[in-house]
């Protein structure tokens, strides 16, 4: 079993730890405030308040013996880019950390980082192709080119089957699900109809999908 | 064609007024801070530093004319609160604002706000479910029990047709693209077969994919 430490607890940080523990893993949970490793104490294995920066410190709580370490401290990128530092040196085989920008990431790259985030940056740019479209209702970039939305179905397209809609000619994209109030059905057939209120789950170029966003 | 102001450029906002201004429309960005806007300037179609909890000012950049506003003040929760209540007063007619957590969010929506997003939270969960298998590289939640991941082809996999492999009927989930370097193939047929290196995108229910995240 995987143990991971949590490297400050704001709103991204303790999202990550309060999930990594629901699925059942061992996560330390470190913050340099009080208020906030008491908030999280209850939904995490073992919650410290610690200075990340303080090698001493982050050494004495057995940081060495982590599979994964995730930084996520935001603001401060000087304290960032120590923390980062600090886990690799006492041996962190997987090292996560958030970046404000390409410039600190390319520091914590540099420093030994595995993985860099951008939480915020990637969900503006989710958040922005919703909103361009109120039939778009939720959007993943699969390739840079080619995207998964789900789509409120369209007053035209009620009634009819898949087969008679036949995306895949008209629109150059592929129905993966229909959601139908908290029914979802994830191999429809062609022979499956869509209803006022559906959801379809579809895949397809973004050039293709910007199509029906226009719509 | 819609108009968005975003209200506050931290790193939420600005992806968000970056991406609605590279999808062509017209964004107005708004932050009290002078450098923020400075750097945001070139990216939106207007970039002014106001104070979004100044109803006047607001309301002289001709606020109520907008079709959506996007509040993403973060830290300072009453300021956020303040400029929600004057976007919808001032006749906007769709408000969504970046909450930090429930009760912020109650809050938000009483004042009128449409709709609340948690950016930090949500990615948070992404990235947890993310880390706990080396095979799953990204997910998105698609119903409370089922989502859509992206798997890297296990050794086990590789040499086999989709049909020799048979994940409906072994795991109860669908493949719905293959992803192979830079190419994309989004309708996959029973006879593609996986190669060491392939992605494959897949839906299904929790349960089923947590089987192949723990394998
Ligand atoms: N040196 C440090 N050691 C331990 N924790 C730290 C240190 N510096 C900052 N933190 C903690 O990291 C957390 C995240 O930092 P901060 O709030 O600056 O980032 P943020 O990017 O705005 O966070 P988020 O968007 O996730 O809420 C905070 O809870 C903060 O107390
Ligand atoms: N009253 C205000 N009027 C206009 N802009 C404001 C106001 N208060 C804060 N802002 C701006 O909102 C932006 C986001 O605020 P803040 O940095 O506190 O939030 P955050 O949640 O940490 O941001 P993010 O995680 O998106 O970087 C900042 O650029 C800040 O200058
Ligand atoms: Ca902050
Ligand atoms: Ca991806
Ligand atoms: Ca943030
Ligand atoms: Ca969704």
């Amino acid at each position: 079993m995987k143990q991971f430490a949590v490297i400050g607890c704001g709103r991204f940080g303790s999202s990550v730890a309060r999930t990594l523990y629901g699925l059942g893993f061992d996560v330390l949970a470190i913050d340099s405030n009080e208020d906030t490793i008491q908030n999280i104490a209850d939904s995490v294995t073992h919650a410290v308040q610690a200075d990340a920066t303080e090698e001493n410190s982050i050494k004495s709580l057995g940081m060495g013996n982590f599979d994964v370490a995730i930084i996520t401290i935001g603001s401060n990128i000087q304290s960032s880019i120590m923390a980062t530092l600090i886990a690799k040196e006492l041996g962190v085989k997987y090292v996560v950390a958030k970046a404000q920008n390409e410039l600190h990431a390319k520091v914590l790259y540099k420093i030994g980082a595995d993985r860099i985030v951008f939480p915020e940056r990637d969900m503006g740019v989710r958040l922005a192709h919703n909103l361009v479209s109120s039939n778009i209702l939720d959007y993943i970039e699969l390739a840079p080119d080619y995207s998964i939305v789900e789509i409120a179905s369209l007053t035209e397209w009620e009634g009819s089957s898949l087969r008679d809609l036949n995306m895949r000619a008209k629109y150059g994209i592929n129905v993966m699900a229909i959601k139908r109030g908290t029914e979802i059905n994830i191999s429809p057939s062609a022979l499956d109809s869509v209803k006022k209120g559906d959801v379809l789950v579809v895949i397809g170029h973004n050039d293709d999908i910007q199509k029906i966003e226009k719509k």
